[in-house]
């Protein structure tokens, strides 16, 4: 056997690099996680605007931080700390292939917060407003916030506030700098933007406008477990350390506590969640058990290598067990319209999580630490309220920030988009459909309750009841009850009342309408 | 180069313990694919109680096998060989941050088997019964199981039956331990509390109730074999092995068997599946050709290592064709109202597969061997039978096991949570609206047949045809074709009939109804 | 510490070997992403039946490449190349199970090319005719292209042209071996079987036939975005390798361009999408970005390690701008109803991205290789072209390639399976229920508008408009508007018209039909 002339570093490197290379992919899979967990909590005439926000989150947040985002992060950092900065060292990653992977590793962390506002917003924030919103939290609000804590600026041991006080500031997944960032730039956006129509009564009182599928919401939440596991075990990316000997030690007792941290943390705020919704609304709601998981994991992710296994089970049952209440002061009392209740769930547990870590630290209390720990939410928070509110109002003065009252009525799909998700169950159908007209080739059952005019070449039957007028050249059934007029080009002998007698299976209509 | 002063444990250890993180993951991902198999197969009025039933499987099991299950599971163990057994170190894992990750690894099988139950009590268990239930079989009823084999008691090669026979209980991955305990739990559960209203004629004939979304139960199977590479794969969990010489050796061929079986299995069974289904139906059903995937990993997933690859092809054939037979047995024969045929999937095939390892051996047959499988099998599904028919009667004597005819008829999502998991598609909608009373805020349209009354303050289209009573506040256009009353507060000069003839852009209502 | 007396090669087979695994089932992942990107853009009515062909295209495919496929990719390797082949040699992986991981990452990369094929011929092929090509793509033509690329064959360095030229075809993890080559076939196939009925009108123009759910589409795109991680990253398949002088070397750069140029790729095809879209639509459409993201995706895919990061960027840009036009080409110039456009991102992106690889290059332009990679994706669309019209025609004899236009116009989903993924939805319910007869046993509502006869045993609501006959035993709500004769056996007492003025809360049916 030849004796290994291998370096250790190499060892580690091979082991701890396709650990990180995975969990990144973990990561990156939140993305359709955030999307599913919005996407189920709008209408369905707003889904496909949703889905476009995520998809533009992603797509072009990662083009935006790989081209401005990560540097500015460094030379935040550079700039809160003794350390100072250097320009060209802090883009110095772009053209270094050895770089990329951890490159990657930060951006999906980045593209985490970008997407978590989105869920505020739904439903009635103009595209392209919120479009710059995207690039600028990726490209400057995210990387700010990133370089005051993780890249050593002014909240870490190095930077100036950690140095002042002897100790660094704790957010060790990031449940403030990435969640309680994109948590609360979206109460921002959501607060700017104004409330959906018929979202709040005439004397203020709140009216729920469900989802159109708790069911995508919850299997959303579900992804987002899944992923967030590579989110916080992920973060602690040593798994082989090269120690001072030129050995190598394995990280299993740090890797094992992130890992059980975060599944107590996230079973406990399910649960508290369940217990809480049961005291609120009489009944165990899943839409709040869902809410209550992530707001668990939320709440540990700042702490998991650093308390307790209860202290995480404490943390995640807090997270759990204030987010329905956070959500109602939101509305209730805030009167902001926060459709997907992200600042309760990734603002205030992360916040409360991160801020008492000390309390349930495994080396115990410290009450310096404490004192570092709400300083450094504060100042995050801030910071992201200021600058989110510049940009909103920014955007807002170039595209507007919302959406007129007719497209939000009608829906951002159409509106925004001119498409329509669901184009067999609601709504209007294909961007060749123009408001108003539908020219459905689908052969799918239509029911017409718009007033529409339909144009049908596909077999598919009608019921319609809005008065709209009917072409039909396919021999599909026609049922009216509403006075429209038919025009049958399909061989049909148009009996009275868009009886067509022949071909089509027709019952009779009894709306007095003309056809011809 | 410095030469490596490792210890080649440590090396091993890295590369083992990333394979088993990632592996863990992967398997707490079957978690949703459960969700999406269930979700599916039930009415659209169920899918909430389902969602909260899987959430709650993972939520409060985890917490429940950290407090209990797993030290029950290794004091069983202990009890059933002559090894005996110490509670304090039954216990020992909640303290020691080292064996979290191992926690962690033994904890997702163990929610596996607790969450095929719910699979075949759907529509029509009290919520409260199942908490109870799913907290004992994560705390006692599978840690027993686990005990008796992989925790080396009673079947294992050193328990008492195993030093008996002269050779230990074999089962991989657990087709029996994890996937026959859960399947056999879920018909007792079936069989208590009764088949659902409507499932069989007033002769007894079965009359099938589709599941709402065929499409969501694929979905949940590809997740499930996604997740599956993770629990057989992953079960081979060293990748590295330390030698008695010092060395490592890679266990290439160890994990290329369990891999290209567990491929060939699930491949075999889907198959098997497709030509059953087509015999049994005159067409190929995608619903059984997905049970028929599972059904042939569950047969091969105590095998995987064990056999030959044509014999994992045939087992997993077996388990793919044997599916639907014994799921028509289930409901012909016994009369057992199995919803999602978890008995068939996951109890047949996990027996069958499981017996008859011994035939398709690598090293070749062995009697002996197969007396041990066969007895094996027997032990494991008598106790789950006694210990799940025990715990269901007791939560049935508390919360009472089955929810009111009323309730079943509405659908659990209401009567058990208040909510509608599909809100502009079917049924009520939010926790607001009691029932029959509902106050539609969401712009959505509806076609309400319910004759609830309806306070619409959000411009949404009503087609009423049930007589119900609308407040309409909003200007949104009514279709009234069944005599009821409307109340328009939005400006709208009411006319008879319920025509709004200014604002709301209301059709002719020919139905009579008075309106104010 | 005992000086580690291991072999360096072993320790980079386990990290490794953990890395292609992972990856492996990442890449298996894809399978559901593209099921649903189908499933999303077909209707309703044909949802099972494209479930149906993605679980046969992986349950079959798998079976078939490992019984022929693998070893027909090295046996047209050694006859396309001066190695010569031994057809012995060329099927031992089959019992060797060291080599049976290999096969595993070498079967998901072969079924990713069966299974794009689905996505062009959706909605009216024959299942049995589709079943057979799917064996034929996993057991020849995809293994030919394999082996004429990867397995040394013709086009590979030590293949015949590539010995010509002096340089090997350049398509890292499969553009065109697995993308192009699917997406030409999937074309040949659109072409052969025709357009649907409606998909081009009178005039032949183009008549967009709207797939069910968009959601579903761009959930398949994040899914496979996901699982691209490992498709293309993981191709990178050795992480440390062995160096000359006995040590490891971390292969840092080369995972981090691929990882780096995947990234940006995908962003840039969807940003670019965006942009294109909004160009041609007048407004920016979710599902031409997410196809954007998937040609961006795939135009990369066989550059990644070989391009510059800009030059990834351009070339994922340049995929996500030409898909649109690519696809208005497939159908406003050739009228080939390729329902996916599986031929514009899979085909042209594939083709495109890959010939410019030596535009893009790290190492600088070579005119040399261009000749090459021009050549290479001609040949392989050319034998693809070839190969896939024999096999459709073949099966177009034995089966006929498409089903009847009655079946096509009541849907695939009961045509071929005889079962509704929708049932409380959309259409027909379960296999008891021929066509026209219906037994709602499931307590859903009903809009039945077909003229078929109802059998209610389930209390569910019915709203009638269609003229059939209810046969009622279940106190269920009757809304009765279209002259259908009620019979109702539940003690209701039936008054005129349809109304049970006890038990049931029926509404007054104004129809005129008579009720016994």
């Amino acid at each position: 056997m030849i004796p290994l002339q291998v370096d250790p570093n190499v060892v580690a490197q091979g082991v701890n690099y396709v650990w990180i290379l995975v969990v990144s992919f973990l990561i990156f899979f939140m993305q359709p996680g955030f999307a599913l967990l919005e996407a189920g909590q709008v209408r369905a005439k707003n889904v496909g605007n949703v889905l476009m926000k995520n998809m533009t989150d992603w797509a072009l947040g990662v083009l935006v931080y790989f081209v401005v985002g990560a540097g500015v992060a460094t030379i935040v950092g550079g700039l809160t700390s003794p350390g100072g900065f250097d320009v060209a060292a802090a883009f110095s990653y772009i053209g270094d292939s050895g770089a990329w992977i951890d490159w990657l590793f930060g951006a999906v962390f980045a593209m985490t917060a970008a997407t978590i506002v989105s869920g505020a917003v739904a439903e009635r924030m103009d595209f392209r407003a919120y479009v710059v919103f995207a690039a600028t939290i990726t490209g400057f609000i995210y990387p700010v916030v990133q370089g005051l804590t993780w890249s050593g600026g002014l909240l870490s041991g190095s930077g100036y506030l950690g140095a002042a006080l002897g100790v660094g500031y704790l957010d060790f997944a990031g449940a403030t700098v990435v969640h309680m960032c994109g948590g609360v730039a979206g109460l921002v956006g959501a607060k700017m933007v104004g409330p959906r129509k018929g979202r709040f009564g005439a004397s203020g009182e709140s009216q729920p406008i469900p989802g159109h599928s708790m069911l995508l919401a919850v299997l959303g939440t579900l992804i987002l477990a899944f992923g967030w596991y590579g989110f916080n075990v992920g973060t602690q990316a040593t798994v082989l350390a090269t120690t001072e000997s030129g050995g190598l030690e394995f990280m299993g007792a740090a890797l094992g506590r992130v890992a059980l941290v975060t599944t107590l943390g996230m079973g406990a705020g399910a649960v508290a969640a369940m217990v809480v919704s049961t005291n609120y609304q009489g009944k165990p709601d899943p839409l709040w058990m869902a809410n209550g998981l992530l707001a668990g994991l939320v709440a540990v992710t700042g702490a998991v290598p650093h308390v307790t296994w209860w202290g995480g089970l404490v943390l995640g049952a807090l997270g759990g067990a204030i987010v329905l209440p956070a959500y109602r002061w939101t509305v209730d009392s805030l009167k902001i319209d926060d459709v997907c209740g992200v600042f309760a769930v990734h603002g205030v547990a992360g916040a409360v999580g991160t801020a008492l870590i000390p309390v349930f630290a495994v080396g115990g209390f410290s009450a310096t630490q404490l004192v570092m720990q709400v300083a450094g939410v504060g100042i995050i928070a801030l910071w992201t309220i200021v600058a989110s509110a510049v940009v909103f109002a920014a955007a807002g003065t170039v595209f507007g920030l919302r959406v007129s009252e007719e497209e939000e009525l009608e829906g951002l799909d159409i509106g925004e988009h001119g498409v329509s998700v669901y184009p067999e169950f609601i709504g209007e159908s294909g961007p060749d459909r123009g408001v108003g007209t539908r020219a459905a080739t689908d052969g799918g059952n239509d029911v017409r309750t718009d007033g529409g005019n339909d144009v049908r070449t596909d077999g598919g039957n009608d019921v319609r009841t809005d008065g709209g007028n009917d072409v039909r050249t396919d021999g599909g059934n026609d049922v009216r009850t509403d006075g429209g007029n038919d025009v049958r080009t399909d061989g049909d002998v148009v009996g009275d009342n868009g009886v067509a007698v022949t071909e089509g299976n027709d019952s009779a209509a009894v709306d007095g309408g003309e056809n011809q």
